[in-house]
Parts: structure tokens; sequence; C-alpha cells
């Protein structure tokens, strides 16, 4: 099995997988928990892309145990190809979604001062810019995971 | 020179840089003859991430041309770090700058209907969309680079 820090089937590879599911699972619950998030659509993106991440991240945290647990190879292209697609997938639609909501973010903090002139929307406010930056930190590891299956593909391929 | 599709020094990367190059300077201009884009920070991103990518696809297309010209072979890992390191960067800020900026919008056009509402915002509101899909279509073409040359890079390396 080719050593490369982060592709499937290594210890590196499950720690990127858990901290996936962990953020993305912080993210959801930072903005379920936070009134009014239903109102802008990109809040709803941002939401279900984190769902998507949660599950995707799940399954191949399960399938890296199973390969470390019983030696398993994963690298091989039969199998690396759908990781890829996945990853890549799931990395820009939540790299999209996370910063269409960092947009809409900014207009109601910082353009429209939406968030200081609606006393009642503070705290709602301070739950979108906290699940933003666990989505981002997300992102961050599932394009580590991303980046790291593409060179390991084209290293098998070459 | 290794024949990969859209990498620096072929016809294909220069038609890619061309592409990119078309798309940053008609979005540049959509956005820049849009009332009011200052007033949100999400739209000047945007702006500034089209100005960068002008910039970037110009030099590389020069370089493209030059290197078509004098057959000077540019696949070396010494000048493919600098393209990799340049075309990662400009993609990733305009997705970011793309993706908040169609945030936005979607929260003007659909959420709050801000845009039927005030009839005066009509014009500019289509001149944002049109931005921000020349902006996508930009984006696209420049992680086609992106892509193609990380492929080259690996190649390369391995």
């Amino acid at each position: 099995m080719k050593d490369i820090a982060g592709s499937p089937g290594t210890w590196s590879g499950l720690a990127l997988r858990a901290s996936q599911f962990v953020c993305a699972a912080g993210s959801l619950v930072a903005m379920g928990s936070a009134f009014g998030f239903t109102n802008y659509s990109a809040f709803c993106f941002m939401a279900l892309s984190m769902c998507l991440q949660l599950i995707w991240s799940f399954i191949l945290a399960c399938i890296d145990i199973h390969s470390l647990k019983t030696n398993w190879d994963l690298h091989n292209t039969r199998h690396v190809w759908k990781y890829i697609i996945g990853d890549w997938v799931v990395a820009i639609a939540s790299m999209a979604a996370t910063s269409s909501s960092a947009g809409v973010a900014i207009l109601l903090v910082r353009d429209t001062q939406f968030c200081r002139v609606h006393d009642e929307q503070l705290v709602a406010c301070s739950r979108y810019k906290f699940s933003i930056i666990l989505a981002f930190m997300a992102w961050s590891f599932i394009a580590a995971s991303a980046g790291s299956t593409f060179w390991l593909l084209v290293s098998l391929l070459d």
C-alpha cells in the first residue's frame, strides 16, 4: 500500500474523516439552533451540504476503520475513483455553500447592520457566524482528503 | 514535453487562459456598470478577485504564447510549482468570492424580493446576476487549468 498521508485506509486519513464529521456536526447543531435560519436560502443550502458531508465522512470513516483492522488494501484504481468523485463533489458543494453563507452573514452583520439594529437577532447572528466558521474548518479537512486522494490516483495511474 | 491537455505551454492551455481572461473581463464590466454594487462587500470582493484573475490569466497567456513560439519547455518542476500555487490561490479566491456573491444575489432576488419591490434596482439586479454567471464560467476554466497543472506536477514528481 502506498504511504500517502491522508489517503484512504491510513490513520491520518481516518483522523481527517473524524475531524470532518465533528466539524460538520457542530456546524449543523449551531445552525439548527439559530432562530430563523430557514428564511435564508444560503443558510439552508449550507445545512444541506453539512448533512451530506456528515453522511459521507461517516461512511468513509467506517471503511477506514475496517481497512485498518483487516489490512484491506484500498489503494487500487477501482476504489480510489469512487473516493475521488465523492470527495470532490462534497468539497466543492460545501465550499460553495459555506462561502455563500459567509457572504450573507457579512451582509447582515456589516453592510446592513441588521444584527445590531434588531436586538433579538444578536444570538442568532453569533450562531450563524459560529456555524460558518465550523463549516469552513470541515471544508478545509475534506479539501485535504480530496487532495491526497487525487495525489494517490495520479501516482497509481502513472 | 509531456502531452497533458490544458497544461502550460500547450494550445489547449492557451485557450483556457484566453477564456478565463474574457470571462473575468466580462464579469468585471457587468459588475462595474451595475448601480450600487459597492454597498455589498461580497460584490466588491468578487470584483477584486476578478481583477486578480484577469492579471494572472493575462501573464500566463503571454508566457504560453512565448513558449509556443520559441518551443520553450515549461514542463519542469521548478516552473510548474509557481503555476500551481498561483492557479490554486486564484481559483479558490474566485470560487469563494463568486459563491458569496451568489448567496447575496439569491437573498436580494428570492428571499427578500428586494429587486421586485424596488423597481429602480431591476437593471442593477440583472447585471449582478450576469456578472456572477460570467465569474462562475471564469472559475470553471481556471479550475480546469489548476487540475491539469496539478496532474502534470504529480506525473513529473513520480
